[in-house]
Order: C-alpha cells, then structure tokens, then sequence
C-alpha cells in the first residue's frame, strides 16, 4: 500500500514534535509538509524548532523546509491531511482554511471539540461520531473537514469510563489531575513554579474536562451528539512529572458492579473488535486500550505511562468509595495517548472508514505558484 | 515564668528534628531529655542523628546523650512532660509506660489516636475534648495521660472544614491529597519512587483521614466522643515536594451557603478568642488559623506552606462544584502543622489548663539509679 | 538614626523581590521608590508583579505605584539610593541615567562590573576598590556613581579563595559549578529543560566568572585594578535546585599549605574586623562569612543555602587533588548572597564609609512635576 | 545459532532489572537462572522484585523462581555463563566461588576491578586486556574466571578519551561528575537528600574513576597492565537525575590538537573495525560508541541518555580551557553503557572471542540434587 502524504500544522511545538516521531517510520503516513508561525517559516526544521524528544530528529526532517501555515501561502504540495497541532486561538483561525481548502484537518486543539458538526473522538470509545463529518459545510464543497480528539486529561478518563458506562451506566464522577508539564507545551511552565511544588490550576482544563467527557459517551442523534447526563466535576492540578496524567477517581454507576464485575469490564474491552471493525489492525490502537495493575501503589506516570506504546489507559487501586460506589486511579501519556498519538489514531480509523479518500471530492486548491510547479513536474 | 522541662521521645527522626526545632527557644518549654532507639542511646545527639533541616542543630542540644527509649532505663531526671515522635508500632508499646510513669504524653503517633479515652485534639477545633484526659486510668493512678494530635493530612483540612461545620454543617466531602516526601520521614520515600512521578498510595492514609475528620468535629459525650455523621472519601498522593500537603476538596454542607458567607467563615475563624481562652496567647498559635487566598493559583506548597509561621492553613480556588456544593483546596506545612508544631500547641494549650501541673499527683517514678542522683544533688 | 530613602528598579522581578524582602525591616534603609519596565509602571506594585517568594508581600509595598525606569519619567520623588536589578541590556542604557541624576547605584547587573573605573566588590573581599567611586565622571558632578556587585556564581567563590590568597596566594584553579533555577529569573528556565536534567551550559556565565575572580582579588593601582594573575577555568552547568550555587573546586597555591592550615584560613576570616571597620556592625554581613563543615557530605544547597541568613559561604569536603593542591566544595545562596544581599552589603558599607552622604554635591534633579509636588509639600 | 544459556546474580537490584530487560530479546543469551539473596530465594520473580521499569516484566522471567546465590545451592541447572549485579562485599565473597565453579563470571561489581589478573574492559576501549583471563588460577582448573566493566561514571568518560589518548596522549584531567541517582540502587538515595539539592559527595567513586581510568587506558604487559601515567583527578556529585551521569572535563593533552582534529577523533572513532573484529556485529555495540553534538547546550541526561540504545557516549561543548588545552562535557547512561549494558557488551565480545566455548573445560559442578536431576532428564 502507497503511503498516503501528510502535513502538521504546528510542526515546532512539543505536539508537533511527537507527531513527527510517531510518524517517523509509519506504514501508512508519510510527511511531506511542515508548517509553523512566520517566525518558524522559510528555515529547516532542524533551524526552526528546538528538539526536546529522546530520540533523535530524523534526518529528513531536519531538512525539510518548514511552510507558512496557510493553504495559500504554502510553496510547497500541500497534502490532503493535516494534523493541526495548534493553540486553540490560532486553531480557531487556520483550521477552517484548511478545511475549506479540502483538507482533513485532524487536530489536537481545543478550538473546535464543542462544535455541533465537529466530531470529538476516540477510536476505541466513539468511532461512530464520525458521521458528523458528512454535516460540515466544507465536506459538501471541498471535501474538507475538521475532526478533533480530546484534552489530554479527558481522554485516559475516558478510556476507563466507556466500559463502565456500557455496562453499568455511570450517574456521576469525582475527578482529581495531577497533569505532567509537558500537557504545557515549551517553554510552558517555568521551572521556579514547579520544581518541588504543585500547581492546583490550569486554566480552563476542568471546564474542558466536565463537558468533554459528556460529549465522548454521548448518543449521535442525527446531526449532533447528546451529551451523556453524568454528572462530572474536576479539579485539575500541575505537579512535577515529566510525561503522564494521573486521575484519581470516586464514581457512582447507575446499576450495581461488583468488584470483579468492574475489573472484567475493564480487562474484557475490545472496543475495535467487531462492529463492522473486526479484523482491522490500526497501528498505533493499543492491543488492551485499558490495562488493570493490581499492585496496590500503580499506575504510576514514570512506570506505566508507556505501556500500549504510549497508547494504552492503565487503572489500578479499585477500592470501594464510602460516599460514591467505586475509587480507582487512571494514569495516560499525555503527550501520546492525550495528543499526537491520538490524532494519529483518528486518521488511521478516518483511512480505514473511506474518508480520507478524496477522489469524489475537487482537487485540493493549491497557491498558484505551487499549482504550476506541480503541473510541471 | 520558669520553663517547663521536657522530653523528646523519637527524637532523632524528622519530626523528633522539628520538636527540637521549634521547641530551641521556646519561652514555655525547656529541652532537658531526649530518647531514641537502642541503636542512638548512650552517643551525643550529634552523633546519633543525621540533621535534615536549614537551621543549624543547637550546640547544647548536639552535646545531649541520647537516652533509652523506657521510663526506667533512663539515666538521667526524666521530665513530666514527653513529646513522642514515634512509629505508630513502637508508640503502641511505649507511649503507655510513660503515661503509667505520670508523664504528660504528648503524642505525634497515630497509635492511639482513636482510643476512646484518648483525646484527639486540635486547639482551634476542638480543645473541649481534652477533658478526656480526666477518664485515662493512668491518670487517677500517676497524673499521666496520653493525648494526640491528627494525622498530617487530616490537620489542615479539618481546619479549613472547622468554620463550615459550625456556620452551615457539613454533610460529605470528597478530598484527593497531594502529600510532601518529608511525610514519610527519613530515609523515608526513594528517590527512584518519586523523582519526576506520583505515587497514587500511602499506606493506611486514607482510613486515618477518613475515621480522623470524625473524630476531630465530633462532640464529646461524658466519656467518649460522638463522631461527626459527616462522610468523608480520602484519596491520597505522595508527590515530589518537601515539604507541604496540598488537598482538593468538594464539599456538600447542610445548609446553603454563599461565595461570601464562605469566604467569611474562613477570615472571621478566631477560635482562640473567648470561651475562657480570651486573652490568651500560645506562643505557637497562628494569628490566623485559616488564610485565604484571592489568587487563582494559590495555595502552593512552595509558597505558602510557612505561612503563620508553618502553623496557618491556606485556603484557595473557591468555586462552584458541579456534584456537591463548593470545591476547594487546602495546603499545610506537614511536619510543622501537621506534627511537630500541632503537638506543641496541644502542649501549649495543656499549659494554659492546667494539665501540664502535677502537683495534686505522686512524684514521677525515676528508676533507681537517677533518684539516687537526684536526692544527691 | 533615621532610615535613608531607597528606591529599586526592575523592582518586580527575581532580584527585586529579593531587595524588597530583604529590605522590608532594614535597620538603615526605607523603601519609597519602585520602578519596573513600561509595562509594569503606573500598576500598583502587587498587580505589577507575580510574588514568588515565601515571605508574604509586605503590605504597605503592595500598595506603592511602580514607577517608569528613568529618573525624569518618576510621578514621585527620586531617593538617592537606587538598588538596581536590570538585565544587563538595560542596565547598561538606565544606570548611567540615575548616576547622571546624582543617584548612588547600586547594581547587580553584569553591565560595568568590568569598567575600569567602576568598583566590582565583595565588603569583606576588596572594600578598598569602592575609592574607584571618585574616578566615575558623574560623581564630579552630580555626585551619582555606580557600584556592581559580582555574578551569582563567583561570590561565594571569591570569600572562599580570598583568605587562601592573603595567605597561600593562589596560581591557579578549575571551578565546575551546579547552579540553581533562581539564577536566571522568572520565567527563566522551562521546566521541560530541568526537571530530572542537567544542562550544561549558562550563556556567558564562565567567561564572567574567570573574569570577575581577577577584578575581585585584584589590587587597586590609583585608578584602576590589577587583576590578581591567577589562571582560573569554569564549567557552569544548571541544575534542579531552587537556591544556592554549588561549586567544585580544585586549587593550586603558590605556597604551601597543610590541611590544618587551609581550614584554620577559613575559619579565622574576619575581614570586616580592624582596618578601621573596626566595632562596626554591619546589619546583613554574616557573623561568618565563610563557614566549613566537617560532615563529608556538606555543603547541600537545601541544608546549607540559609547559613548566615544566606549571607555565608560554606565549605566542606577539602581533600588533597592529585593535580592540583587542594579540592573543596563551596556553596552560597545565588540570590541573596548572589544578588541582592551583596547589593545591599554594599549599600551597608558605603553608608559606613560616607559615600551616601550627598551634602556636599548639588541636589539630585527631580522632573518638573515632582519638583512642583516637593516644594508644594 | 542456538542461544546460549546466562544466568543473573543479584538479579532482583537496579542493575538484574536492566540486565532482564537487555536480554529479553537478545538475539545470543537467553536467561535460565536468576539468584538473588535468601530474603529472595524461592520465590517467583514476581514476588521477589519491586520492577522499577518502564518495559513490563517479561511474563516467561515473572514465573522463574529466584535461586540461593551460590553455586552449590541452586535447584536448577547452573548456566556457565554468570551476568553478575551485586554490591562489592558480597561479589568479592561470592563471584570466585562461580569463577571455580567453571563459570565466565561476567561482573558489574567492583570488587575485583583492579585485581591484577582481572580484566577490567570495555570492548571499544581495550577488548585486548581480556587475553588476562587465561592467567586466572580457576580458568586453568575449571575453565571459569572474572571479567569486570567499570564504574558507572568512568565508562562514558574512558569511550571519549580513547580516541584522543590514540591520537594525541593525555597528560592529566580534571573531571566533576553530576552522577543520577539510580546509580545507587534501590532503594538507594533518599528522595529527602536529593530532591531540589545537590549532593556532593559519593563514597570510593572519585577513587574509583581515577584509578579505573588508568588501568582501561593502559597497556597489557603479559601478566598485568600497566596503567596509563595520566593524571585524573574527579569530584563526583549526586543530582537529581534518573539516568545518565554527565561529566565536566578539561584536559591537558601530550600533543598539541586542534579543534577540528579533536572533533574528527571522535567521528572518526570506530575501534570496533579492522583488528580482527572487522565484520563482527556485536548486538548491543552502537554505531557510533562516541557521538558529538554540535548545539551548545548538549549532552544532556534526559535527551541524550537514549543514544545508541543507551550504549553510546556523547560529548558536546567542546572549547579551549583556560589552564590545560580543552574543556568538554560528555554525557552516558549509567544503568545501559555504565552497568547492564557494558556487561552485556563484555560478554559479547567474549563470545566472539571463543571464550563463552567451554569443550575442553571440564563440566559444570552441579549440586547433588540438580546433577541428578539433569540426568533423569
């Protein structure tokens, strides 16, 4: 199979940096195009962002000239997918571009999950909501479209929560981060306000948090999502750790789930089994999305946060709670699995489901000296 | 005044180094006796601890042998008055031959906290139960007694609960704590645990938090206290600070209450003023128990853990919570408040009652040796 | 004896807290004047500035109103003191305006500490370089001059070395310093470069170190100083402590010295007795400047930093090198004794010295609206 | 080629844990017996060991029960080739009993470091110091003997000055370390000494280098090595740092070199080719042993410690010392290339040098129990 060609928006940031090394050696993405601020454009990768990964800066990227981010602006060939790694304030602006340009904008930002047509998604959790895709004005003229994944904190929650909801029904929820530095981008959190201290807030993450979760279990009625009517309050911390958001947790069910009921609906989830799914590989879907440690101390962020690749939701200390039903602590990469990882993981069920195929769909809109380059060559 | 003298029990373990810390110019308390384990007995202090704090060991006290750890192997004038920093194990055992001795033991230790006839006593919150002091039966037989003060993490919360329980009533809470190293004492948590990581579980924490917040709001009943019918659901965190615990609460209470009648029951919190205790004042008492915090980052273990002098508790982020009725978060200084500093005022406010006089009571049993010394000199 | 008028620019960050904390009860000085940048002034100073110290914000300071950072742009009345915490940028456009003015300033900046005419001084080091003042061309004039006050890292060094050079003479020495996140201001260093990292390199930092030692040791030769012509190579690495500069040192003496005699250098530096400072009390100079702890482990930033209420220098760990002579480890507080606790020794000892009594020179030039304001008042 | 069979001694410390994970997939070795102390012996791995890292426990390893640590004790088939990971006291007791026992006894441990017939090697650096084994009285009797790697923090330093003392010489250094803390083990430094602090000192380990340094570099004069007359003297540190020990270097050369040619000794680097060994791939040797990074902030732990797979040594910052001819700083892994993986390189080489063939050595002695065993089988 052809690799398909991609471009990141946001190309020099933390994010942006972990989607060019979960796509490094990818089977079916292959980057062709970098964009960043005009600060950024016009340099090499490897002048304009400052690498902060462990693992090195592959070579043909560091080459790669980085774009202007807008469709119009670029010299380059842009590609028909984009991961946007952007703030959300500069999301808000450069994302629809792109979507109406006729590209698949597969983005981390905050901007537009609340959206009424804009599908917020984790594979594992709600696949199906990728149907609002069709309801976006874009995808009716160029095929474009904007898909979004969750805040970083919501999305390992989540994970644990679906099959507690399937099962049980969840009525409410106490949730408490301890959200790692990286969940700030770079420069991001100064040095003098972490080390050795906590921080208890970050702004809007438990705004985001309370309605994310809501609309990730929610029902697609049509052409948008009822939210679930849980009840969901947050408090949402920085502490100083690396990488990996931990989550303490106090739940009340709808039905009564004893202690091995609730470890089983964890261990059995298989939510990319079956449903028309069966049989798919995606590459970077985790083979258990949600493990259960039984040791009494875990998960903990330096130990677990790269199990699944990075990909997978560890829970452990599942312990009744004396005013809700169930306590348990939740611990996810908040870089992988609550960011590029999990964008990425979107693009691979949009390539399976059809809809990053565009031949239905006009030809990209190109800059004219791009179009002319492409023509010649 | 003439000081008092005293004694430390455990003195060489973190909270033994804040005992004498805090007590090095104490216009009260004067140090004259210091215990430890077999290991420590019979060397100076300075040889027999490893000094963790950033004020230097006072020299008189560095020149101090450590005594053994039992009334009767004491080799020089045992004081009426016994700090004990002590394991909960080796408090369980030791503690009582104090008392039985007639010392006043004034306890760190979890080992008797819940006893019946033990009182467990923050001054500000409840300092009314230290009559049960009067129903220890070593205290009808030698004038000695036990009393207790809580648990780290349970100190600053209650607290901080203590003005809403008596204005509005307190009905369920959730709390998540975010606990300092120092907590641990000393070699205490490895590095390897906690450098860069959470470690989502401190051993028995939770329960003492839960049983403890009763107890302290309770009423005392003739002979026992009646615990607060309030339910409490504790998670608790060890995290990669010094020196300071950090709690986030949602509370539910029984009567509806305002941002302002909030925030006012904390600021007007005087409980040392009047009943009886008017005009008082303990040296290590805070101006201001409860502080709160306009910012919208605060409190900070960092920055606000010395506050009153490592005695206040500060308060921060009051806000609406979407399950109960208001969320919140706590900080306290966890060997100053949390222990050391909370047996000190207990010590403080025994003074002032009376119960640190033993006049009316038999002379403390010396074992032969030292009353020989004694009667000598 | 009344309290002399101070004013601090770039009063809002990192060393200008410093100065405000420090200050906040100063025998001899009295804060009433605060500048910062374009952006902070006209603000009170508690909107201004983002408090990070442990110590609460004075309240009489809070309420000042920060002034621009010129001496004509000032809506109050100019002090003739003016501690100055600027970026060397700045500093070196600024300073000379308030010396023009008439002000004595008195700066940490690295901007003239290497002007020939500009006293770089440590009191108990080389307070005869402060006859350097009557070279400065303003002070013939206006009476202002500058006076600078080594890097962070070279002070606790050169009170180390400096009674190794009265007595050994010193040839040459290696230095490797860890130093603390405060060093480089707020933000300063991201969290994601230092936490559970090393980072080898502080911009410019050796180079003023091997510079700085010469000036500090050196010998004023009428109008400017002879470096003293020691060889001196520094590595300066980051690393994740708050406060306090370690440093590893190995030295080569030009005379012979046994272990006894290096520590009894140390421990018998009085440099602030005799030489006509004689019975002088200096309120900020440590009793001992320079302290060596015996403990094999010492000096540790944590335990250490606050020696001397952060104003001592502490050595331990001397060892023959099998090089050079003689290895030790020094320690000292970057931001007090490092910054604005030297700036304010200096202060100290130029009030003690009369070079900040200004009656002989013309009085200091106030903008016309403030002229207006002191003679109406 | 059929694996051959190891086993682990001290398999449940820092360093067994890293030996684990290195050899789950090794292509050579497969794990067939695990010791550890008697606290250990008898139980699963599972139970015996607190995993501290990030991969998961290989299920087939978790199910091994942990066997007594002598030869004579085990229940199971002793493998000939012994990966020991034990702390020096109990190595120099324990490793010459697997030695006579016909083991290759291939040790992490300083005991027998500088032992005059023990080769002390790193394959990059001196594979030819191994031909010392064939002195060793047991390797005549049973054909078993010692192999060492050194110390943690002098292996990544001895990998850069190899290609310069081959190029130029080294007439002395200097070298302060800033050592992470799972070089000590678990549990090793208390959180409580190193979180936000530097510690100075680390018992035998600036002996340890010196001395190390001397023997790796020098030449194998038949029976022993004459160790390389340079000068080295080290100050070592305890940081804050998981992994990786960075090391500030300057150097006194015995040849003049410049810039560029120091740079190119290091690129240039490729002592596993030609003699010999050309062809060879050894599994766990990196490309490039040594690598220079150009930015000028680099080597540093947390992205640095990861190259070559945690077995390559980079150096950065090159820059002409003040005193001797250059300063840099080098950077690598001290659980990877410091310890697991150097033993694990050692026993590499030696299996390609026909010294993990034992045929005309005699048997293994078994235990009664387990020779009767093997033969039923």
């Amino acid at each position: 199979m052809e690799r398909r060609n991609v471009g990141i928006l946001g190309a020099t940031g933390m994010v942006g940096q972990r989607f060019i090394q979960l796509l490094a050696n990818h089977p079916w993405f292959n980057i062709t195009w970098l964009a960043a601020s005009d600060r950024s454009a016009g340099k090499t990768y490897a002048d304009a962002c400052k690498w902060k990964l462990d693992t090195p800066l592959p070579k043909h990227i560091a080459q790669m000239v980085v774009q202007p981010n807008t469709p119009e602006a670029s010299t380059t060939e842009l590609p028909r997918i984009i991961f946007a790694a952007l703030d959300a304030d500069i999301a808000r602006e450069l994302e629809p571009k792109f979507a109406e340009a006729g590209c698949a904008v597969i983005s981390n930002s905050s901007a537009f999950r609340m959206t009424l047509d804009v599908p917020l998604v984790i594979p594992e959790v709600n696949a199906g909501h990728l149907d609002l895709i069709e309801r976006q004005a874009t995808r009716k003229t160029s095929g474009g479209y904007i898909v979004t994944n969750p805040n970083c904190s919501a999305i390992g929650l989540v994970l644990a929560l679906k099959p507690l909801e399937d099962r049980f029904g969840i009525d409410s929820l106490f949730v408490t981060t301890m959200q790692a530095i990286s969940g700030a981008g770079y420069p991001g959190v100064p040095s003098l306000d972490i080390l050795g201290n906590v921080v208890p807030f970050i702004k809007n993450e438990e705004e985001k948090m309370q309605e994310e979760v809501g609309k990730l279990l929610g029902t697609l009625d049509g052409s948008s999502v009822s939210p679930l009517p849980a009840k969901v309050s947050a408090h949402c911390n920085r502490v100083a750790v690396e990488d990996g958001h931990t989550e303490c947790v106090s739940i009340k069910l709808r039905k009564p789930a004893t202690y091995e009921q609730v470890i089983a609906a964890w261990e059995e989830f298989q939510p990319l089994s079956g449903k028309g799914l069966d049989g798919l590989h995606l590459p970077t879907a985790p083979l258990h999305p949600v493990e259960y440690d039984t040791a009494v101390d875990r998960p903990q962020p330096r130990l677990d946060r790269m199990r699944g690749a990075g990909m997978a939701s560890t829970v452990g200390r599942l312990r009744p709670c004396s005013i809700f039903d169930w306590k348990f602590v939740v611990l996810s990469h908040n870089t992988i699995r609550g960011a590029a990882g999990a964008a990425l993981l979107n693009a691979e069920i949009l390539a399976v489901l059809g809809k990053l195929d565009f031949r239905q769909f006009p030809p990209l809109k190109q800059p004219v000296q791009v179009a002319e380059a492409v023509v010649k060559a």
